[in-house]
């Protein structure tokens, strides 16, 4: 990637002499950039173009040049790519748009494109891109207006318009950027890539980005989990809701994934989800200049009550919290303070503290063992001086060495103190929320990245005997494993099942009844019948030899009348759960982007009508499907409630690692439910399953997920 | 109020002449502001302040003044109020700090400055304040730095600090108020005066407030309710989470009503709240220059896709909808837009529109009959005039009369075209996020101004026998009401009981159950013992003579060996709820600020772990009663799942109503709790009931919700 940016020559293709034509912004801002390398404007008509004489083909530039920046138009890119080709090209800008964001003969070029990028190991960027911007070296190869001051965030976005509002926002805040890249549509470098170059960039502090979709899911979690553990990532994901995703599709052509995988892939490889572009900007700049802290507990001091309460109830909706003090914090903070401020958490200086008692208040509060981190709020007064604040409160941070944060409520005056506070890394915020909402991000990112390694293990299971039963299913031509079925596969991953057989008759259903013991439960089997419900096939707390066989008859009566067409094999009698036994369900839905995105949830109404569900993508840690159960709103039912016994939860753990396996061994089953799985203090037991599978040899056209 | 905002003459007491004093800088405010009326500048040493001949004593200036404003040390202040009645005076504005915001002397101080304010109808603002500010009229009464711009935004702050950040950052923005108070420690002036004077204030078009408790929630609630028909009131109320109140009780003393309470006051009076400064600001800017919309539906026009769809998404998060143009729309976008355009919300001009674009598109999607309102988002390109855009929108949207957003993605070149907007009245804002939530806060006030006024009505009920109840818990001194006495309560107040009696023995246990029919549920029923599970005193489902004779003796004993000290009336019995029926719970808890909470919500583990409450304060209007059933998250569990009946909503709004007729009618009923309810598709049975009384008539520091 170094000749994309810090190419030691660069072409640019299409460049003009007319001002505002696209070739010739590009070619003026390197030039204003004070790009040192050797430059090559190349128009057909040659000429001199900003004082350098413009070669008419790229075949006469004569030697190879590290990166190409092209703004042609689009029915020309493709020529002019093979001939960069021919002249030996590392990295290749495309800014022309009207590729696969417009219609199919763009698209066919630009897959033309990334085929032939790829074939010659060429770094392609765009096209429909506003171009890259490297902040040192001069290397300005957009059509971006300003030259971004040189910082620690590297940036990337997948929309141009929000590159341009981006660079604007941080010219206008004097935030400087290490690399600023317009990913565009995405042919070959997207937000993978960038992870992978940005992580290892030693000038990048932080990573900033905006996509609408992940190219690559899998690519994408495996760099950012690795370059997350050395720096914080923090993403946008636009077109998170059906409205939102509908613009998204209409947009790039992007086919947007689930937002629940992307989600959980955030979170799985520690990718900071970010909602809004001010908290974005907001949170860039505490994670650029700030130490991470040590944990939550936060310590506040004011010179007004209002901001200071503003700040506790941050801190009351986050993560973040305010401890008390030790008393020898407060003996020495009574001593320094009128008989009426407030000596606790927070402190509050009152409307007449000076520059001083600032600076004693972070010292002393600052030096408290309960405290990780400090916001210190800064009110205007009459005859509060901005700037002698911020000193002393930056010499007394000098003596605790603890994250800093300020909150200077005006910006009047205050132009200095800025400044110091910038030099001193200390973020400053208009707000008191702002503020304590990148504390608690930054702790949570702590967390993070000190958590315990996660655990990975590959349960005993008898693959070939689940295979057996999904090639079966496929050579059938049947999409839907239905409970008999499925269980068979339930069987093979080693996990319990209720005790159960299936009767062709109802003295066959007695006679398993007898054997298992009273009460069971009468459940309709056939191969078409993937809802049960929907013909009212299940009976529950069957007593006696008489209830079993009316239920036998009636079940397979009822189905008969209302599915005359299926084929039914008869009931199927299991064990009755025991009245302790909790519902759980555990599923899986393969992701086009992220692979298999496992869920669990309560079930019943848990599930149905209050969506408390948790998500993970496969494959599953051990510490993720303890987490994916302790998740859920529902989950003090599973502890147990008013004395009640918990629920076995290995158990649960179990069957989603399990379940996690055979989501990663077959590529061909595309959705799976155990539901319920009957859950006790002993065991949990899978009492239905059912799963589709597709036929993946077969024309991609039919799989399910591309029919969305 | 007059004589506060607009007075024709003003002392200043503690008027100095030394630069950097609270008593200077007002003096100089109020001559910088070009206030033309008589000022009095009082001060023992007399001379020259500011250009005028300071007054000595208040006796001196000899003639009656409209407004006083007061800045002299704490221990001096209730004398110079006393000169002042006895001079004359309309409304003092006491800017000394001091009072109950420190100590118990300076409570008293207050205190008695408010009863001689009260006595002499004297408006007093404060104490501990910044002042007050008139923008028309010079009238600016305060120390705050800088004059603000007049404009249509009439602010109350409870916090000084936060007067001075909002003045800083109006100024910064160019946004201008009305009138702007600094409420102090709101001695007698409070949020509920400031609402109704600025409701009736022809130059205030919206209302915007900061405080962090309401000092009396009934008044508050009245003139909010009826001002807020008028125009918009946004509202912030600090001190939400736990952490946030303790930090409000020690910084002024005030008491924190609870959150759920003010929450349910703010919703019911109309009163829109909000969270964060930042978005008081960016509602306030849209409610102060745009109309309301007529409905939800938003089009959306852009430049950039990344914009549109992160409108799309904030849209998707709120209830603002973006509904499918008419073809006739469509058809005219197809006409002037390239082919690979978007043509559908959002309509995406793409990267090269013009000004001329802009105006057609607001012309054709504004003449669209499905679109309320518009939104234009406009990003920077390489060849856009911002100016230009900025006129053409304008135009457009001056032939469609539907309000119009705007989000300027960049703040360079776009100071004439900001002005453009403002001058028609469009609201601009930094990011699609920020317009979105402010349009859908238009809609949601416009909904809450239309909608069908609210009905009251008194259900039928015999307060004396709820009252001999009452009375005689009090006069033996108990304080908790537990089933059997509550029951007569509930009876008296028209609601249906299971059929029950009290049983003193097995055998009047099994003929009552006999008489009731099987199968019964038994109690154990004690005065003492309000917590039945506590001692495991219930048994449900007994379905023959000996279960129940077993389950009285067991019941009985074990109560008696658990709680040897209490008095056992026997045990009640009553008839089994039906299975179809569900539990709910309806309570009320009575408020210090607002008066009774009502609560409601399903039984069991849906209020203990799910939290799925709705809140409302009595009185209840039906429309009210049947919001907080439809408001909880398991509503859909009362209105039947999966072929299940729906429960009697008439009934369960039935039973809110009488519960709230109870606490209107019986102050000494601190707490009430019907659980369960038992409702099933006919009736809403009142299956268990305990209450809380308190003699009133006792001191009131007795009172349960002094002890908080």
């Amino acid at each position: 990637m170094d000749s994309l940016f810090t190419p030691s020559s660069i072409a640019v293709v299409g460049a003009s002499s007319v001002s505002g034509k696209i070739g010739n912004t590009i070619l003026s801002n390197l030039q204003s950039a004070g790009y040192s390398g050797q430059l090559y404007p190349v128009n057909p008509r040659g000429g001199d173009i900003n004082g350098i004489s413009a070669y008419k083909k790229i075949s006469d530039i004569g030697t190879p040049v590290d990166l190409a920046v092209v703004a042609v138009p689009r029915d020309l890119v493709l020529g002019i790519f093979k001939e960069l080709l021919e002249l030996g090209v590392s990295s290749v800008v495309v800014i022309t748009a009207g590729f696969k964001e417009v219609d199919h003969e763009g698209w066919l070029l630009e897959v033309q494109l990334a085929k032939l990028a790829e074939e010659h190991g060429v770094n392609l960027l765009g096209p429909n891109c506003l171009g890259v911007i490297n902040s040192r070296g001069g290397v300005n190869a957009s059509f971006a207006t300003g030259n971004p001051l040189p910082g620690s965030m590297g940036f990337f976005s997948q929309s141009g318009a929000l590159c341009v509002a981006v660079l604007d926002w941080a010219l206008g805040e004097k935030v400087g950027f290490s690399k600023f890249i317009s990913l565009g549509n995405k042919a070959v470098i997207n937000e993978a890539s960038m992870i992978e170059y940005l992580g290892n960039d030693p000038e990048t502090k932080v990573i900033l980005g905006y996509v609408e979709n992940i190219e690559d899911g899998r690519e994408f979690m495996a760099q950012a989990a690795k370059v997350s553990m050395k720096k914080p990532i923090l993403m946008m994901k636009a077109g998170t809701t059906p409205a939102g995703a509908r613009a998204a599709s209409s947009h790039t052509g992007a086919m947007a994934g689930s937002d629940q995988a992307c989600d959980a892939a955030f979170r799985q490889s520690g990718v900071i989800r970010v909602e809004k572009l001010d908290e974005l900007f907001n949170l860039a700049k505490a994670f650029s200049v700030q130490e991470l802290p040590l944990g939550p507990n936060l310590g506040i001091v004011t010179n007004a009550g209002g901001p200071g309460i503003l700040a506790a109830d941050a801190c009351g909706e986050s993560v973040m919290r305010m401890p008390t003090f030790s008393p020898g914090t407060i003996g020495e903070l009574q001593r320094m303070l009128p008989g009426y401020a407030s000596l606790y958490n927070p402190v509050d200086l009152l409307g007449d503290a000076d520059a001083e008692s600032y600076g004693r208040a972070v010292r002393i509060v600052g030096h408290d063992p309960a405290v990780n981190s400090l916001l210190v709020i800064i009110a205007p007064t009459v005859n509060l001086d901005f700037t002698e604040v911020a000193k002393a409160v930056v010499q007394g941070m000098g003596e605790v060495s603890k994250p800093v944060f300020c909150c200077l409520m005006g910006r009047k005056n205050s132009a200095e103190a800025r400044e110091i506070f910038a030099e001193a890394g200390v973020p400053v915020y208009d707000f008191p929320k702002q503020a304590v909402r990148a504390m608690d991000c930054m702790h949570k990112y702590a967390v993070w990245k000190g958590r315990p390694p996660r655990t990975y293990f590959t349960p005993e299971h008898d693959v070939d005997a689940a295979r057996a039963v999904v090639d079966n299913a496929l050579r059938s031509g049947r999409s839907e494993l239905v409970e008999f079925q499925a269980r068979d596969i339930v069987t093979a991953y080693g996990l319990p099942t209720p005790e159960s057989d299936l009767a062709r008759s109802g003295d066959e259903a007695v006679a398993i009844a007898e054997q298992l013991g009273y009460p069971v439960v009468l459940k309709i089997a056939s191969p078409e019948i993937s809802h049960k419900s929907d013909v009212d096939g299940v009976r529950v707390g069957l007593n006696c030899a008489e209830e079993v066989r009316a239920a036998f008859w009636d079940i397979t009566a009822r189905t008969q009348r209302l599915r005359p067409d299926v084929f039914i094999a008869g009931c199927l009698v299991q064990q009755m759960a025991s009245p302790q036994s909790r519902e759980v369900i555990v599923g899986f839905r393969r992701d086009k982007q992220f692979g298999p995105l496992l869920m669990f949830g309560l079930g019943g109404v848990y599930v149905e009508i209050l969506k408390d569900i948790s998500f993970r993508l496969a494959p599953l840690s051990v510490e993720e499907a303890g987490e994916m159960v302790r998740e859920i709103r529902s989950y003090m039912l599973l502890k147990g409630v008013k004395g009640g016994e918990p629920v076995d939860f290995e158990a649960i753990t179990d069957v989603l690692i399990r379940m996690s396996c055979l989501a990663d061994d077959f590529p061909e089953i595309y959705e799976a439910e155990f539901n319920p799985v009957l859950v006790n203090s002993d065991e949990a037991l899978v009492a239905d399953a059912r799963m589709t599978v597709v036929d993946i040899s077969a024309d991609a056209g039919n799989r399910p997920d591309e029919r969305e």
